[in-house]
């Protein structure tokens, strides 16, 4: 297990103050069948296995309408990733590479991103497919694909049409 | 301008206490021509002005291997967001919907996430086209974009890969 002080050799860290930026919030816990680093894959399949978004009840009103997106974005954190890396080695690569050229989650602000397949949606909780994180991940966000999103607003003038 | 008080009718908020879950670190800045959220456009494309992310230089390794990469995912603070609706009403329009069925700003934690391509990458100043954020928006990461990513490590053999 990496702690904060190893890194692998070429492997570079910066000095860091804590930060008072912002703070986020979570919304509640991602279930998943993946107990540990070790057994998640490397990157989630919308034919992958489901996996539950448990919300916290303040945000159950929040879910209303989502069950009309065939796909989301689910942002999580990923609370066990050290912050301090700049340049980092893939695992089984003697190579380097800089931090934000990777979708490592060891990262100033470790957020996931994925997009999923909605299962379904039953009392706060929702069923989906294609993620990759560990089990117990806190929940950030949830917001239909963009691809698949029409904002609900009419297009701006400015924007021609 | 709507204020933290200000809702409108069947809108509806929740009492959220202060988080100490997550600390964000801003990473950089977000150089737009947009000066304020009414010149926004609704959705960034990929055919619109040139935008700037300037990172702060302890990060400036981190952009090592960027290059590599046409499409990127970025990641952002909406900092004048309010966080507290859990039902919304889109402007111009009566109907309220879940928040996690809008990609509104306004979210109980108000990441912003985009798919830009990349222009250039200038003496830690990466160049891209896809951004619809106000100029001076804090940046949380950078990321290639899922679809272009091929981890750099080897597939696991669970994975039948």
């Amino acid at each position: 297990m990496t702690t904060e002080q190893d890194i692998r050799p070429k492997e570079r860290r910066v000095e860091i103050a804590p930060a008072r930026d912002a703070q986020l919030r979570f919304i509640g816990t991602i279930r998943t069948p993946f107990p540990d680093r070790a057994a998640c894959p490397r990157q989630g399949r919308q034919d992958g296995p489901d996996c539950r978004l448990v919300l916290d009840p303040v945000w159950h009103p929040a879910l209303q309408g989502l069950e009309d997106y065939e796909t989301l974005e689910v942002l999580y954190w990923l609370d066990r990733s050290r912050r301090d890396l700049v340049v980092q080695a893939p695992r089984h690569d003697d190579r380097v590479f800089g931090t934000f050229a990777l979708r490592s989650p060891v990262r100033p602000n470790p957020i996931g991103t994925a997009l999923v397949r909605l299962v379904r949606i039953e009392a706060g909780e929702v069923v989906v497919r294609g993620l990759d994180c560990i089990d117990g991940t806190p929940l950030l966000d949830i917001k239909p694909d963009r691809s698949a999103f029409t904002p609900k607003a009419p297009p701006k003038s400015t924007e021609g049409g």
